[in-house]
């Protein structure tokens, strides 16, 4: 059965974190969103969000469709795809820690949208810019250190010491870090100076990711849209502070 | 095993949703906090917290230790607990989406987070009152429609129609759900009237839940933590406004 990924077009955004466990694994998907012809684009997704009787009904994008099966929510999906497609460990025990992983950044990627929108995702960012900027300096100054100070005594204590988040080998943990830090690089090059001597193994991650064979192919494919300001990660100059690191 | 959890004293917080499992089901848990003797109390969470070179470290509570296990963030231990306590289906279809659900719940728990503090979790809620007061109204306005507009699509479209989320018999979705309800009727008693009538098969989900013996028993226990203003939901007069139903 194809896998059929239902998100928003012209951003990253959350369902950049399950294109990236396809792609590592070249793995076969439909971008439905993304795609033309009969049960794709745009009025496919839209149908599926109106669909008035679905039972299984997604909140939002992005979501997955497999056969008849619909799964909602980033980090059900990428559970649900960890074990299909070789990203996360074998025993249940290695699959809890991995998710408890995800649902950890993806609490980071709520605070990092929250910082450019802390009033209202439906305003613009210029209805809330004092706001933004109060709390981007929060997220900067204490909420960043504090996530990867995590995640960097998570990657000192992996006993198999590899480089990976959890156990030997890749999961899809590993791929959503890389996703974060290159989305806290394009919104907040200042501050994120220095980094990589805070936080090498997160650091180390993320370039070990960034050159795997099948991701750098895709990062230099045209299916990787880019970083934009519609996205999670903006970068607004106003926003940007110095390195707390 | 004990399950024993891991949480912040004198709140229901997070915490609370793990305790409705344990308690709706009668299974023994040890609250590690709130006990006292050797291994329990304050201290040992902190001790856990600190402890450097736990390989599986939670990010923060609650966390519940089973054995030599642990198992950080609310929607992954429920997610452990549910085919353990017979509070999630029995295929891993029914499981996924229930999860789905509980993610979406948490998603809306962050939300009414963060209505009383949307600049800065460490800082008081008087440091942020006004632009609780902006994110507040957008909250009640348009955020509590939106979630439980989508929470009563899917129990209208439960094909089994026992008035639970998920299949014919209670989850850990319902629980949460009501634990939700509750809350909000707390913090914004004058926009949550009419909830009842705009929600109708929500709000039954919440009086039955209300009503299941081993909740009502817990509800008028000591060992349910009264809502106050420690909690995810905060009653601030000045934060309630005219019902949106």
């Amino acid at each position: 059965m194809a896998y059929e990924l239902f998100y928003w077009p012209g951003l990253q955004g959350r369902g950049e974190f399950v294109r990236l466990a396809f792609e590592a694994t070249k793995t076969p998907y439909v971008d439905i969103v993304r795609e033309a012809g009969p049960g794709r684009g745009m009025g496919e997704m839209m149908s599926m969000l109106r669909d008035d009787s679905l039972v299984e009904a997604p909140f939002a994008p992005p979501f997955l469709r497999v056969g008849d099966q619909i799964i909602g929510q980033t980090a059900n999906i990428l559970q649900y795809l960890g074990p299909r497609l070789g990203l996360a460990g074998k025993d249940e025990r290695t699959q809890i820690f991995t998710h408890g992983l995800q649902l950890t950044i993806a609490d980071l990627v709520t605070e990092v949208h929250d910082s450019h929108h802390p009033i209202a995702s439906r305003l613009y960012y210029s209805a809330q810019r004092n706001e933004a900027r109060k709390r981007s300096a929060d997220l900067i100054d204490y909420r960043v250190p504090k996530f990867f100070g995590y995640f960097e005594r998570v990657l000192t204590n992996n006993p198999s010491h590899k480089g990976w988040l959890v156990g030997d080998a890749l999961t899809y943990a590993d791929l959503s870090l890389f996703q974060v830090i290159a989305g806290l690089h394009f919104a907040f090059p200042r501050a994120m100076t220095g980094f990589a001597n805070a936080y090498p193994r997160c650091a180390t991650v993320h370039d070990a990711v960034a050159a795997l064979p099948a991701i750098a192919a895709y990062l230099q494919s045209p299916r990787r849209v880019p970083f934009n300001n519609t996205g999670i990660f903006r970068h607004y100059k106003a926003l940007d502070r110095a390195s707390p690191f």
